[in-house]
């Protein structure tokens, strides 16, 4: 148990000191703002995983814990609404205070609280797991991070660089081929091999599978400019109901950070603005636009469960993938208990499920049944396509 | 062919006359109001669905044809965007004109037309399906206008009746039973027996069915009763995160057109206001209420496939019940070339599947491979709940 | 006190008749729909104007009055909050019933009322001031009722004419003069000579006023078509800042009813759609509009006091004449008690005064004295502009 | 010439030290954010007031003039529209760059330019009216960035201080006494006496005035209460129907800024959260609210005609009071030429005038013919109320 503790532990040290290190290219006001509701100031997320700690370790099960500020609660929470009254999200961007400054020492108090907890106290293996869940919840606002400072600097009119040296494209160099996989009973989900994973992907499950195709490849950025120049965002036969409206009323014409400069090309990077690179992945694309292109190649998505069993013969992580599959609850799901339980099943209606990881994910954060779920118009995360026939 | 042509006129005739039928009992004043973006103007209905006609045959196939007025392609033309430019649907219920009298004229003249056309020439057996898909298209309608109807009457102040014993309630008298299914390979989706079916349902295909129970039985106004006693509406922990904030800005506290009258429960219906029924089956409830009602028996609600494969073992035909399934394309899906195209392909993202039909289901409009889908706040259908687990 | 009485009665008779008349050339259907919230249905004003009797005269003074039909308060009262509950105006175009033909039944009842009522009992001087309103009240709703029928139709893609030969337009022959005032202090507002008018007219009261001119004529559609040539919607210097944002986000580029085909101004009037008359003086333009184009001429429009005190000098009555007075109490301004007193402050605020009358207008219910009022963006009331330096 | 402008000069350099420091107390995060679209982020005031020296003096009149950075034009423009492109309002909070600090390097920069410009060059009399323009144009927004921060901290949920011993009460000791005016012809606007006043209240002109009353003291907050306590804000007769749709949307109930804990009234200030002080004069309400305040005192609000001619004979300078006139040009208003003309005329629809000043008023802002203007619900800025009848 300790030891296995002490190493949850280091791992908890090291995702913390990660977290600071993402953001010390920042300036101060980049912690602030928040420029569309589902975007969060950076701080925010700085506050809000600290807050799990707080909340789920330290308050729970240290006796005579000093809580740092209780108004902390309120302003860090996010959805939990079984913990206590949440700030309305929109509203995180309008708060100046608590300072970056103040937020940093928030976040020393509670990583030296949780170490000193973990060191002193024989820990539960209960315990254990909701330090490791707050690691990954971490983990997963470390991804968040990323692509938020994305947005901040993407859509200022000063086009501001994060960081130099950010590779946002690894180029895959070897031919296009389709890979074969054949019709009949398969298993999904995580295997019961005692790593860690959420709650919805949990339940291994067979699924019947007709005969399928799938890329090897993820789509370019030169395919997807043919599809364009092909005007495929004016053929409404090629796209759904809503998201025919939404292109139309968002005045949708390319992908997100795509800018037509003097007839060429570009991208915003972390790195900076960059003309763009025509052979790396596609990236920041709804599941509309997805869908459309797919359909003007005459082919489809794969299903998640397609993607799960054919992941072994291609390689992925740069680009989370969208699938045709909604997010829907697997067989026997079953929500844990009290606040945690809000973490996923929540979610789950009216969103689509993304496979495999990207640039941004945080090491260790990726793995082959890992369920990533957006609403179908969203663009500001790594997202890409593989096409299945 | 000449025959089965001439059958299916028949059947044209017939839903024709019903459509008209179902209108007798309205006032002119009636036939003009939308109330709500969703509802659409039974006048509006009567030419939409004369217009399909028009359109898609006529205009189309009948050398020389008179349009009967140049300007209704406009007015009646709903989602077709290929066909031309669409009303938007928000302004229907803004046309006084044309007047109630010149569609039953257009309806008269568009069905004569079609009569003459098809007892006078050969017809090939792709238009003859043509004519097919019209019919059903109406008989969808159908269903429509009186929900439509519904609406208008039951939001009205003075709650007027619709017509003298509509009864929407059929006491489901035998005791509740779990029903089992077994685990295994199945297949669902309409066989190529040559009937009529839409194209979001062809293409049978095998599925994987953990084993699971399924209930006799539909959820009554009695047990979801108990719900609302348990504060239900009021335990955060039941909803989808989505549906908790549309519960809260909407109100909602009890199904639609359940009105609490001196302390006692009614229920607006299309006989007009009567005290509840408890033993009748529930109705009028979204898919959000459907899944946090199940969440709260420590149930569920089946899938599609679930529900297809057990629908031989009880009754339906009483409720549109919510499934847990997204509604997506089969397999091997094939949209339909053209405009008609349109038809289903485009509505496959964000929203729910419902199976078995209604109390106002136009006969012969309904089949257990049937897939009707809402969006997961509509209530305006006669919509149920069956349970699984 | 009864011969008095008796001609109220007579004019109150003569003023029921009219709005009848108003409405003869309507179908059914036109009486029902409400395209935009401003716009009333035709059948609510018929409720309205009789319910406003039935409240304030019948209720309040007939001992044992037998109410038509209790719901009616609730669906034909407007904005005197203080009576009871209002309906949310944007609902009034979703309601069906009551008829037209339950309407027109109401009316008479409340006439036939009414008349026994006057007839047969000795009538106080308040209660028939309160007819006398009521008659003004309902004066004032035939205007409504004929500009929202130009609404209704002339918003529908069909142009349907609302009646032959109704002329919007007398042309003013006479050639254009500066009348010239002198500067001094003058009296406006209502003489105390017994005669009806309303509260906010009322208070006769010294202003001063520095030599103005004014024009003999108002301005004409040819003279507003130099102002759209030369580009005036796209000169921001021309516009108020919130004027500016309103031409944008609404894309106005013309006045309301202009219709440009094949390259010709074509305008619907209540005859139906005819070709641009340039000689016919301007209408339906907002104050904004007015605004504009008097700063393109580099004068002004006319504040209402001198309005009144030069409206002797010209003929006045096609168009209400938008002036630069903002609405608000006179000196010494008495709000009426009770249910009538919310009848005219409570509008006295964000709103521009209009001078004159329209064609439109209901005989007897213009006097120079009368002070009309909208808000800066309306366009439905026949507008037009008449020009001051 | 060169004396004159000298002095000017050193104004200049006054003013833009005193904006310095009102900001010395905030922290860098403060500075960045927006919590409503009428709040500018105190950053932008700093940018924005620079730019207008830099585009109305510099870059038009100082050959060479080497632009800071040709980008923050388009950042810092506010609604000078016809000088190029502005950022949309509402977008200002979400610009975390230029930073702070680049921000300050811009206002040394233009800081010096100016100086060095006046210094070394024979000033035109129409430029240094720029300058004077300038140097009030930063003073107005003085006055705005301490309510913007008060805002932005008062609407934090931490309630942070802006500064210790910010006093924004001045008690009015003496006791409440009716001050009498005269009916007669009286003049008012700025005389022409050769100093600064901006062009709204140019062109002295006589106006008529009845026989009125008018408070010597401003309305206190325990007058107020009397109000609240009186149940003024649920009664409708005393609103405006406009402010009663306002305060019923809003949930108005209290000045901005009350807050009630454990039942009794605080008060947010600049030094923090605050016990109401009953005897200080009211702050932070609508003209909504003052014009319901007037009608349950059965009283009313002063015209701005009436407030200037009475101006002598009171106290005044703690609040901005709300008077009962809209914002409309005086007889002969002209607007400036180019730019600078939209300074003030393109807002004279739909606000009302202010006079006096307030605590947060820059010193030498404030003057007896000073027309303030804000929209009716606006409450962000010192507003108060004076009494007439």
């Amino acid at each position: 148990m300790i030891t296995s503790s002490t190493s949850t532990l280091e791992k908890f040290l090291k995702t913390r000191k990660l977290t600071k290190q993402l953001c010390e290219p920042l300036e101060i006001e980049d912690f602030v703002v928040q420029p569309v509701e589902f975007v969060s100031p950076p701080k925010w997320h700085l506050g809000h995983t600290t807050w799990f700690f707080e909340e789920f370790i330290l308050k729970k099960h240290q006796q005579n814990y000093q809580i740092f500020d209780e108004q902390f609660a309120y302003v860090f929470n996010s959805y939990y609404e079984s913990v206590g009254e949440k700030v309305i999200r929109t509203h995180r961007g309008n708060l100046s205070r608590p300072t970056v400054s103040r937020i940093y020492e928030y976040r020393n108090y509670v990583t030296n609280a949780i170490e000193r907890f973990f060191n002193e106290n024989e820990i539960s293996e209960a315990l254990e797991e909701v330090l490791e869940i707050g690691i990954h919840h971490e983990m997963q606002h470390q991804e968040l991070l990323l692509t938020d400072i994305k947005y901040i600097l993407g859509n200022n009119p000063l086009l501001p660089q994060y960081k130099e040296n950010f590779n946002e494209n690894k180029i895959e160099k070897h031919p296009h081929k389709w890979l074969t996989l054949a019709e009949g009973v398969y298993e999904i989900g995580k295997p019961d091999d005692g790593e860690f994973s959420y709650d919805n992907e949990k339940g291994r499950h067979k699924v019947y599978l007709n005969e399928f195709f799938i890329s090897n490849k993820l789509v370019t950025n030169a395919e997807y400019l043919e599809f364009m120049n092909a005007s495929g965002y004016q053929d409404v036969l090629l796209w759904h109901a809503e998201a025919w409206d939404w292109i139309n009323a968002e005045k949708i014409k390319a992908p997100a950070y795509w800018y037509l400069i003097d007839g060429c090309w570009h991208q915003y990077t972390l790195s900076g603005l960059q003309p763009l690179t025509p052979e790396a992945p596609l990236a920041h694309i709804s599941y509309y636009e997805a869908f459309a292109f797919a359909q003007w190649k005459d082919m489809r998505l794969p299903t998640e469960a397609e993607w799960e069993i054919a992941q072994e013969k291609f390689d992925w992580g740069q680009r989370w993938e969208w699938t045709e599959s909604a997010y829907a609850p697997y067989p026997n799901y079953k929500k844990p208990e009290g606040a945690l339980g809000e973490y996923n099943g929540k979610f789950m209606v009216n969103q689509k499920v993304l496979r495999g990881g990207s640039v941004a994910t945080s090491p260790e954060h990726t793995r082959y049944t890992y369920r990533n779920f957006f609403h179908a118009n969203l663009r500001w995360q790594f997202t890409g396509i593989r096409l299945a026939k």
